[in-house]
């Protein structure tokens, strides 16, 4: 039997807020087998970027990554954020190792190929090296990524870090039974926005057809389902969205995705 | 017979310089066996509290870490600086992966006791982890360090990379055979400080004594020595100090200190 892995990505509204952020650490420090933890940067990289007078660029909705604001998402995604994260794991018990996809090599990139748009510095992944992270989990660490990749050639890259979780755990998951949890500030994937309580607790192939066709999974979810699918298609065991209480023992209430 | 580690720390003007870093880098992935690296953090984390804002306290000469401070030196030192230096050395084909003494529980530290100066949130180094170093050297990675320690309960520590260097030197010179390179923007230790050929190319306890009587060596460079000693007497093999062309083979003019 393959030993288990959990994949926690935790997005930005989890990171702002340090009560929030310290209690979802505490839950994942209990986590038992191996670990890993992914975060996004949330709002701290714009506000930086306004203090230091660096303005966002925004083309059809989605975030241009130049020079400097790239400068901008290392300090603040693989500086500030990863370090405190890791230092309080650290205080946990929980030995973290923080990390981009440059350390170690551990998940090359490419610049996002120039069609419509030129996205800049923004990061799609090639590959995860499945050879280090065995050793470093073996060790009794818990690596920590940030949304930073490189394309080998000396180019730090800005990546989606829904995206760096879901390759992790496709990397990983020929070694170890893996579940991916993408967890945010809903209780799950929601029948009705406006209700937390509507959690749809199970979605499968089929009902996410069904779903799709509704209308009730759109916007901002969808990417984020791509991924779920994409994972689940290729040998990740199960995938699980909802807020940080999902990871707590005993708690029912989030979605579970299966093929 | 102990393997060889080289321990080579690089101050902030060669940081600084795009060109002087890339052709050190180069002449650091060359070195055979194994080494790490350690940077200080240079003049960006005050250029860029400049921009966002933030005021640099000093006290008698040394700089307070306030709050805010440290913000910045977390983003710069292992943000920008330390990821940007592992991009480039995996470039060379030098497997880095980038480190802060929290990550990996690597360095413990404690805030500094206020006696007649609050020096913030400044940490001084109690031990490195001697177990986990030789694991990763094994795996055939380079750690590469910043100047940020951890206290163990969550708290980032700004720490002098000179110290982190020497401390790094001693917690790992029982297993290796270590020389502590300290590579800076002269020569070496310079018997006239404005004749760069005036190095002084081999130092031990007895002509330090009479270097200091005579005050060649003061200001700036004295706890520099302080370090080195410090290491010598506490196991390290060799300290090597001049500019980056130490590190290249057949290069002589530089300072070697031992005991």
């Amino acid at each position: 039997m393959k030993p288990t892995l959990s994949i926690v990505k935790i997005g930005g509204n989890v990171i702002e807020n340090k009560q929030e952020l310290s209690e979802f650490l505490t839950l994942f420090s209990d986590l038992k087998g191996f670990k890993i933890l992914v975060h996004g940067g949330g709002k701290l990289a714009t506000e930086i970027s306004r203090k230091m007078g660096i303005g966002s660029k925004m083309v059809g909705g989605r975030r241009i990554t130049d020079e400097k604001g790239l400068e901008v998402i290392i300090m603040v995604y693989a500086g500030l954020t990863n370090k405190n994260i890791v230092a309080e794991l650290q205080s946990k018990s929980c030995n973290a190792i923080g990390m981009s996809g440059a350390d170690g090599n551990a998940i090359q990139a490419h610049k996002r190929p120039v069609k419509d748009i030129d996205y800049g510095f923004a990061g799609d992944v090639d590959g995860v090296d499945e050879g280090l992270l065995p050793h470093l989990l073996t060790l009794g660490l818990t690596p920590v990524f940030c949304a930073v990749t490189h394309n080998g050639k000396g180019q730090l890259l800005n990546t989606n870090a829904d995206t760096i979780a879901s390759e992790l755990a496709i990397g990983l998951c020929k070694l170890y039974e893996t579940t991916l949890y993408y967890c945010f500030e809903k209780n799950g994937v929601l029948k009705d926005v406006s209700d937390e309580h509507s959690v749809i607790k199970y979605i499968d192939t089929g009902t996410y057809k069904d779903l799709l066709e509704k209308g009730i999974i759109a916007n901002g979810m969808l990417p984020k389902m791509t991924n779920c699918f994409h994972a689940l298609s290729n040998g990740v065991s199960k995938v699980c969205i909802g807020n940080r209480s999902m990871l707590a023992k005993n708690e029912k209430l989030y979605t579970t995705i299966s093929l």
